[in-house]
């Protein structure tokens, strides 16, 4: 994870504050989150499951938008997920969700994710996940090297 | 609708408890259904979406037991769905959907759907659904004639 | 249903096309839907129960931006839901749902969808639905009176 | 994680099938699980957030049946989710998910759960997933420890 200046990984350092937010000053790429009423399991929070389909929602826009990735063409299947629950989100919560590309491989690829909500102009981090995406080739049924174009993108947008 | 004896159908008629039961006793199929903790939304009751799944589950299993349609041969898309909620379902209730083909046509039929709850031995019905199913063919896209076999099925399991 | 003008309605009778445009006409509220990649099933075009929950999140901005009802607060549950399935919803469709009280009754109300999307700038409509609403205390377990404010607010809203 | 006897730990290690044999021998509980039509996006195959539904429903019924914890009294969430996607699950796979609490902390005990599909016989995995369980007090707003019985429970169910 490269920070985009030297100054600015400083700044981060000097108190706690500054670290939680250098976690989503690193992602460029950003998208709001429009959260449904079936979202939400009996205990009134989005049900864990639900964050899985966010963090899908937030890849295909970010590929859509970001990248430029005819995922349709080139297929994407998802090798690992992981999560870590920090604050439940609940009925009316303003919340957006973060998408990085933190890793580019030969075959395979990770996504970073944070999902967030605000409140009173702040901030709150809800969750943070990881996927590793694996181009794959739905004809040989087999994983494929990534596209070159793609990669390309990747590396520009996300300045590795 | 065919009451399958007429001596049933009196004894049905005799109060008002048998007529309720009677609108389940006309259906020849009836399947379990798993309820999942993500059915329920937070006013704790299984959300009112999911009726039209647990029905597509229970037309699913119709026809693959009862029918051996194969559906994903000859499309069949769905042209209407209507329901009423009659008792709320909640977390642990041991809920079964009933099915039954009620009309025949020449490119649609309907199904008619009843989900109940058991409690105390008893069969509480909570909705009552209907969709009108359109045999479709994916390549032309339109209507096409109730395939032949899958008729006579219909016809032989439903006594119609 | 109550055409604005007597002119419009002459106007919306000439042809076929005026009739259809007409449904969505007489409409007074819009909301952009958006698509999720799990809304589609296997068939390739957004799974038929998906559309209950589509109507749900437009009744659900309707009431908080064209009602501002506090519908947490005094309970809605739904009695009956039917849809008619015109057109299939595909990955990419730009959707969009209308919304309106239709009816206002003691202690319900209906309300009418219409979900459409757009191609080329003209409306396509996907599926017309309706549903009963019934004001439901939680504590009694048993439909109340429509609040007088709400009820107000949906006849200024609606001009019926 | 700790073989049962020290003997089946040597036959496991014999050759690379053992092995995956293993993987799945060291659980004690195993549920069916029932797919739903739904549950498959337009890829044909069950969507990647749904697995996350399915290890709900395996720990779920396993918190039931094996550990009888009541988990709407004593409530639990999820701190942590991951899961190896190793197999994908088609239309018509006959699943079922092993599921085992593989450490007991204070406040915290992880589940981890693997997913197979049964062809000709034999078990294929599709998944392995672990989630961290964090006993929680709805009240306080905060976890707390692991109640006693259940922790019992536990031990003695998994021979830990």
């Amino acid at each position: 994870m490269i920070f985009k200046t030297f100054w600015r990984k400083k700044e981060k350092l000097k108190d706690k504050k500054s670290v939680i937010e250098s976690k989503t000053d690193i992602f460029k790429y950003r998208s709001a989150l429009e959260m449904r009423f079936t979202d939400l399991d009996m205990m009134g929070h989005v049900n864990n499951a639900v964050y899985f389909t966010y963090m899908e929602i937030g890849r295909t826009k970010y590929w859509q938008q970001a990248i430029q990735w005819d995922w349709k063409k080139t297929g994407v299947v998802i090798g690992q997920a992981s999560i870590n629950y920090l604050k439940p989100i609940l009925l009316g919560d303003k919340i957006s969700i973060y998408v990085r590309t933190s890793r580019i491989g030969n075959t395979s690829f990770d996504l970073e994710y944070i999902i967030i909500k605000e409140k009173n102009g702040e901030e709150i981090v809800c969750s943070k996940g990881k996927t590793v995406c694996v181009v794959y080739d739905y004809e040989s049924k087999s994983p494929v090297q990534i596209p070159l174009k793609e990669r390309n993108k990747m590396i520009e947008f996300e300045q590795l």
